[in-house]
């Protein structure tokens, strides 16, 4: 059974018999039952019977049934109901769209709609320039997905993606005070997301695009960012792409190994493969070898789809062939953006001395983080449950604070790596060590610093322009 | 000159020479010159000068610098800048996107988000119904315009028409809980407008089209009304036929004349007035004479728009021709939703005994309500700044307040009724005289009301169903 996990956390409301050692029964048989109690709150206390809330992490829904099963095997006790608290906090939606300022009175209505908002609207409209100083476009971002390759659910459309942008988009406010929209369209045809992304942008300062299925997103992305006068980032890509960067940078840091030298295998040639194998070009990597479901990805094989074949064109200098585990052997690095359990304890063993490796399948990674650590220098993950988690949070909110901020039109390859150096730079070298090579998605530094990172690169842009 | 306006508020900050009488030589100037000063701030005070600031409303951006000029005659004075207070109320836009709660740790985050959101995302792709209930779609709608017809101003584009629409997201919110989202689509194409929407529809529980030009809006609105299972409202036409309802239904309380038995003329037939003669024909009207440009619409001549057609073969029972002076002839109620000064005093005067004339064009009203009320026992304008002011702020709120808390899938005729009723009834009987037939639009009341009509209809509608 997995371990209990707040994601499925419930919250029991109890009916139980007055007595010394009631609470302590609850307590005892839930955790037997293998909760994790985090809080047992009494509600009711009556001179024979009282009520009680025991909110514990359970590690499945079926697991909160076996729990509530044991409580109830408790002379005289009852689960009155269970309430899912992941559910409860979706209830209703976690957005609100809330005015700036309050119309009190004829005067503020006057002035905020008509008839004041005419000589705004007019102003736009001769220039539209205006519209990043005096509308919502100033700091305002669309979160766009097709519902086609939600987290590790597959194409579940855009009803089913919809909590999912929600929670992207509050962390876009908490951690980076941008407002972000979720846009979750209910078309997967690539000319037809292009055509609506255009026509929705003038509300928007940027384009968040998310959970687009490869290959698609490739053309979707290219499409935009030529077609629009905003900056279009997909987070799958480029966020995962800064962010393994950023790691990568401090976990080299400690085994003392130059970006430049090191040889890199990677798992999953999909939206996150493709980037990071081209912002680690771009941050001076010469030596990747890219395997994707049907092996080492080379260039004497016959490949249909373009991406498959830049990669073939741009990597693997010594044109490899075969399976993961050839591409692995003598690696300094192993990033995997792929699968559960695609690699073996001797894959790893057989690595360079000092091996690094990102196992980054979520929830399941590419191997068991213990398992690779008994060979491996450093290791990471993308789950929060083990050390060094890659979470694209450290980028995303930071990445367009700086792009607004900014006021550019695109992203360029200069601001991803800016982007990575600032996140790394949060590990200060006393902080350093193999368990902590990122720092915490908590960290209150780290998106102003990305976003500064991102508007340095800016300003040195347009002045050598 | 036009009337100074708070639309037109200036704050201008003035350095002056200390003295006794500085303040009262200020106010005494900028009076003379027009501006109706609302405060007066002393903003830093030294031996020998000082600074004041001077906020006052103008008539215009011309008159405002006429304000300055007229300043600065006064010795010693400067005005240092003179800001915009209209400008200034929409810098950086109006709304925020706010999340409902704060991740303030990795149990939130992993309940609002990976991993816990993927469990709610589930449920919702195995039961769409359920993202009304676990996401934004619960409150929230689409306000839709391509920029086609903005206020007075015509068609200025999609950047141009944001500041109405955030505008009017914010009395969504403000006067409703209704959350509410600017999409100003840069295109004007009906196929487009209506499969983006479509596309769009799985983050709404309804929308609200707004100031798309006829007969373009009727096609739109009529599709999406029989494609998407959200509620679609074109508030140009049902929410200014609402309004217009209420007002008329307290109008004849006081001249005391049955809906029924009216001769009602109509000056306009672009969106409002087909949506104002179908409300009134749904309460009972059935004597409606309409002119649009060209005079009088009547069977016998040929319409090529359907709309114009659909006029034709609906109103005008007698068939009459000519002039909307012909139109206005005898009839009680005068309704124009058209252009500025079309009516002329002769023209009321002709009227039936106890007419009811509501100009509403704005902001030039069809006929000066002071020339009106020398003849008609009730007038209204679309104006603040006159009594008995019919704005759509009274419906719209409460119209998608209801629509949401229903959960329909459609608007019917029933729920303008009630609606219309209920803003009405918001004003008593000890209330109603011939200036005061409509509420405030900051009486906190009416959307309220309106809302629980719209859910009342809706439920009387399951019942029967």
């Amino acid at each position: 059974m997995a371990a209990p996990s707040p994601g499925y956390s419930v919250t029991a409301r109890i009916s139980a018999p007055a007595g010394y050692n009631i609470t302590s029964e609850i307590v005892s048989v839930a955790g037997n039952a293998g909760a994790q109690i985090t809080a047992l709150d009494v509600v009711e206390s009556h001179h024979d019977r009282m009520v009680l809330d025991l909110t514990a992490n359970t590690s499945s829904p079926e697991h909160a049934d076996e729990v509530k099963a044991a409580l109830e095997t408790l002379a005289g006790v009852t689960v009155n109901h269970m309430s899912d608290r992941t559910f409860l906090m979706h209830l209703g939606g976690k957005l609100e769209v809330v005015p700036k300022l309050e119309l009190r009175n004829r005067d503020d209505l006057s002035r905020a709609y008509t008839p004041g908002v005419a000589r705004v609207s007019k102003a736009i409209a001769e220039d539209k320039s205006l519209a990043r100083k005096l509308t919502v476009k100033r700091n305002t971002i669309a979160v766009v997905t097709d519902g086609s390759a939600v987290l590790g659910l597959g194409n579940i459309g855009p009803e089913g993606a919809l909590p999912v942008m929600e929670g992207k988009a509050a962390l876009f406010k908490q951690f980076a005070n941008v407002d972000a929209w979720p846009v979750c369209l209910d078309t997967q045809d690539s000319d037809e997301i292009v055509k609506i992304v255009k026509a929705l942008a003038p509300v928007y300062g940027g384009v968040n695009l998310e959970d687009i299925a490869a290959p698609r997103c490739f053309e979707i992305e290219a499409r935009l960012r030529e077609e629009l006068d905003i900056p279009v980032f997909h987070d799958d890509q480029h966020g995962t792409a800064i962010v393994v960067l950023a790691a990568l940078n401090n976990a080299l840091r400690i085994v003392g190994k130059q970006i430049g030298e090191i040889k890199v295998a990677i798992s999953g040639v999909g939206a996150a493969g493709n980037a990071i194998i081209q912002l680690l070009q771009a941050s001076g990597v010469t030596h990747i070898v890219a395997a994707g479901r049907a092996g080492i990805v080379a260039r004497d094989h016959e490949h249909t789809d373009p991406h498959r074949k830049w990669i073939a064109e741009h990597t693997n200098p010594e044109n490899l062939t075969g399976s993961l585990a050839d591409a692995v052997k003598g690696a300094d690095v192993f990033i995997g953006v792929s699968a559960p359990d695609v690699l073996t304890e001797a894959d790893v063993a057989a690595m360079a001395d000092q091996a690094i490796v990102f196992a980054l399948a979520n929830p399941d990674p590419e191997i068991d983080p213990a398992l690779a650590a008994k060979h491996a220098a450093v290791v990471a993950t993308g789950r929060s449950d083990f050390p060094n988690q890659i979470n694209n949070v450290l980028a995303f909110p930071g990445v367009f604070r700086g792009l607004l901020d900014a006021g550019v039109a695109d992203v360029s390859n200069d601001m991803l790596v800016a982007a990575a150096t600032a996140i790394s730079a949060n590990v200060s070298d006393d902080e350093l060590n193999s368990s902590y090579i990122i720092p915490s998605v908590f960290d209150g530094d780290v998106a102003r610093d990305v976003a500064n990172a991102i508007v340095e690169v800016a300003q040195r842009a347009a002045q050598t322009s």
